[in-house]
């Protein structure tokens, strides 16, 4: 694990990012690699993937000393049916912009565009990584204390006890590798704290994390814990991740839009300011996908500039700390221990 | 359904109340009681049912018009296992009640007790209406617009499609009964918009309830729609539904708490009034059970007085309105139509 991340001192890093994906393309992707850009040493740079007119013209000729237009003329819709639409669209800015990351031309992707077509396109062009029959999408959730990573949020349903043994090692490498915390902390979401409860496959579960030498495992967690910040990963089925977090979205998105002020501000301080802190989602960034050989990091498609922002720097931090080699390794002794 | 509820002719009602149930018994339950006896007429009782002596240190003479209490020397803890201590504890404040209402000597139980205890003492004292095969806890949910009946949130895993129609002709007639709608909007909690989405359950809980004539179907609501109280019913496995309310209670619990002004009060208008008065959860009551044969309300470990006395008029209503005669005819028409 890399401690020193982001210096100046190191390798080229190239980070793809999908500058027709999201409510606002090419503006706000445009917009968030250029304040990422401003925080991040000059040895990172970004490959923006999109129409060339449209990338063009919004890009300001100085910037282009760091950043370099990769043409995609498709664009996948968000209400596309995925697979289908990432077979048919080779030249969309989603399947160009990973197979940079497969060819080596880039170090990771990020979009804000059709998860689905992310996620269809990441396993195409990425493959998985070994023993990994799914992906997971893991989803940041702010917390009153430190936030939690919940995985998997991607919609994929009917997991089965060794899937979520795999998020449990998955998730608890990312927040290693990212957050330098030495044992995360991994949590199984359930409907009670006993470990017989929930039915048999998280059962199942709880005995393979509980019997886990590689996992810090704390037990279940019940819904009413999660705010709290009790772990810093949540295992979950793909049903009640997604659930959950489009939940957990709309609420926030709720209270925040009524406690922001005409001026569009929020207050910082105080009470109101607790609230906003723990709520307003976009400080977080984006979503990776875990699982998969390469770096991908999912935004909402309605990230302002400043989540596409953290999710780059997410994305160098996921490359520099060598994430995906330490899967690789997590998965090997997964399997060499015949869990 | 009667649609004249609650008036001050008509027969005498009895609604027996679980003295010991809750964090603060007994006498959160008793001021929730007598609050509910100031609201309602005459011809409304209530049986306090739990230790006699502690019951009568709170409760004031003056009271004793409207009220009787009902011996039951014994307490089920919020820990023990629920199905084994109703079998143990025969004299618990929990089995007694719904003894009660069993031999007809009350017309509806409500506690704040153990969920779990309460349901299977349910169930074991008023037995299932036809063709149910496992109760549904309802929770209603408060939303932007009216607020939403949840269902199951009671922890029962592994729901099949037959379950959820259940569920949903369950909520309907609830919603219909006690809230006068004629046609409750239904939904189905998914991970997308979509018929096919969620899984072989869901896909085939779908074709049945969008093929019921006697449901008013939307289709599948996610996870950031409910919010937006898009329907008046919404159908879930009890594992996602119980984690969700788990989870809205302890975002608003947090929300509120940090609204709270420091005279203990809320600003009951603006901007702030208004996320308070989605998320102030007590306003809404209780839970009901629902598929036994009688009325249960399950209330919050923590509900204060308010939410008591909420469901007490629930119960009212609920009974009132012959909502476990209509659940019946309901079912009957379900097996009937073959589905």
């Amino acid at each position: 694990m890399a401690l020193e991340q982001e210096g100046t001192v190191g390798p080229t890093r190239r980070i793809a990012v999908d500058a027709m994906g999201g409510d606002a393309a090419p503006e706000v992707p445009v917009a968030g690699a250029l304040a990422a850009l401003a925080e991040l040493p000059d040895r990172i740079r970004i490959a923006l993937v999109g129409e060339l007119d449209r990338v063009e013209a919004v890009l300001p000729p100085a910037a282009r000393r760091r950043v370099d237009i990769v043409g995609a003329p498709e664009t996948i819709g968000m209400d596309e049916a995925p697979a289908l639409a990432v077979r048919r669209k080779r030249e969309s800015s989603i399947v160009v912009g990973l197979q940079l990351v497969a060819s080596g031309k880039a170090d990771a992707f990020i979009s804000a565009g059709s998860t689905g077509a992310v996620v269809a396109a990441s396993v195409l062009e990425l493959g998985m990584l070994p023993s990994v029959d799914r992906p997971a999408v893991g989803a940041i959730f702010p917390t009153t204390t430190a936030a939690t990573l919940v995985l998997d949020v991607g919609a994929n349903v009917g997991a089965k006890a060794f899937h979520l043994h795999q998020f449990a090692r998955l998730g608890s490498v990312y927040i290693r590798d990212l957050q330098g915390l030495d044992q995360p902390r991994v949590g199984l979401l359930n409907v009670g704290e006993e470990a017989e409860k929930g039915g048999d496959v998280i059962a199942e579960a709880y005995a393979l994390l509980e019997s886990d030498p590689e996992i810090h495992f704390i037990g279940n967690v019940e819904g009413h814990r999660i705010i709290a910040g009790v772990c810093d990963v949540l295992v979950c089925d793909g049903f009640s991740g997604n659930v959950l977090l489009k939940f957990y979205e709309s609420i926030a998105g709720f209270v925040v839009g009524l406690l922001r002020r005409p001026s569009g501000r929020f207050r910082r301080f105080g009470r109101v300011g607790q609230i906003v802190h723990v709520l307003d989602y976009a400080e977080y960034g984006g979503a990776p996908l875990l699982g998969v050989h390469g770096v991908t990091i999912v935004c909402h498609g309605g990230s302002p500039p400043r989540a596409i922002k953290n999710a780059i720097r997410v994305a160098v931090r996921s490359v520099e700390s060598d994430m995906v080699r330490d899967m690789t390794t997590a998965l090997t002794t997964l399997g060499e221990t015949g869990m």
